[in-house]
């Protein structure tokens, strides 16, 4: 399975791309931070992010996209550069019918180095590890994107699709143990989620 | 001049689109509201949002695309499908190299109404008198978006691009009266309004 993560924003987006390996592993296929001047109007700082990302989606050709999940804080302010991002990458891997996961900073980091509140280096050394790089991948801030990807793979493929409910979801899937099995359940709660979108 | 003005929304994302006359005079071309259902999730409602805004821009090819600003307000979850669904239709006008302008709620109603506080039926009101219609725009909340792109054909389309220094430049030209018409007294007032909502 390839996974494109994104760490969305309007100053950086990060891109990262894996392709699951059995036991737990994972190849690193691409890794990028896409960076637009904040000189720039909103209007067409977007406008070259949603180019950039279609160009991702293209040539990598991902089975699913694994974004994180903008939180609200409280100066509203800082988050709306992301929220826009966030929302033009969503709109644009779902039209081509790719799912989409939303996953927490907290829940990624938890995933990769086992704490919710690890800090960034952690982060990028469990990322440089699990993916078996010699070296941290670069720029300094793409192993955000790659964790996401990561995060994704380990918690379940589809069923982590930001569908209502999906953390109950996958709370009462967690021990069930995927890897050619509970697939199927997801890919038709998915499949249904799409034929009421039409 | 073709102008497609935006009210953006998850729930309900309102599209209008008029032709700019003489004498500011306009008239309607078309009007909707696309709405997604609460029950799907967010990715593929903005997939659908994206879908039905790119057949918008495809079949009424707009010079121009005004979308309503998203505000700041006490609590980030209201707005964060609104922050989403404007980044998302920001990004597909831009790439497409289409001019955005955005427009504040109270400069949108002081530039129909003369008043920034005006209520939603003042507006539709106003609406179906500049447009000429025999009766209110329907779906009832459609107006919103024809008066967003009325406003900003009173505003002086490119002026209006939400370029860095937009609104300084705008100020500047408050008193020029352009057009030779009654123009500047509402560009008075809606140079008040934009101070004011500051």
């Amino acid at each position: 399975m390839r996974i494109l993560g994104v760490d969305p924003g309007l100053t950086r987006c990060g891109f990262g791309v894996i392709d699951t390996l059995p036991a737990r592993k994972a190849a690193m296929v691409a890794v990028d931070v896409f960076r637009t001047p904040s000189a720039d109007s909103v209007d067409l700082r977007l406008g070259s992010l949603a180019e950039a990302f279609d160009t991702w989606l293209d040539t990598h050709r991902p089975d699913v996209v694994a974004i994180e999940r903008v939180f609200a804080r409280n100066d509203v302010s800082t988050i709306m550069g992301t929220a826009q991002a966030s929302g033009l990458t969503m709109g644009l891997a779902a039209r081509r019918g790719i799912p989409v996961a939303m996953h927490t900073p907290s829940e990624v980091k938890a995933a990769i180095t086992g704490s919710g509140r690890a800090d960034k280096k952690q982060v990028t050394n469990m990322v440089t590890r699990i993916l078996g790089l010699d070296a941290p991948p670069k720029p300094a801030d793409a192993a955000d994107a790659l964790a996401i990807a990561i995060c994704h793979s380990w918690r379940g493929a589809l069923s982590a699709q930001s569908t209502p409910g999906m953390n109950k979801d996958l709370t009462e899937r967690k021990g069930s143990g995927r890897q050619g099995s509970g697939l199927t359940k997801a890919q038709e709660q998915w499949a249904r989620a799409l034929r009421n979108a039409k």
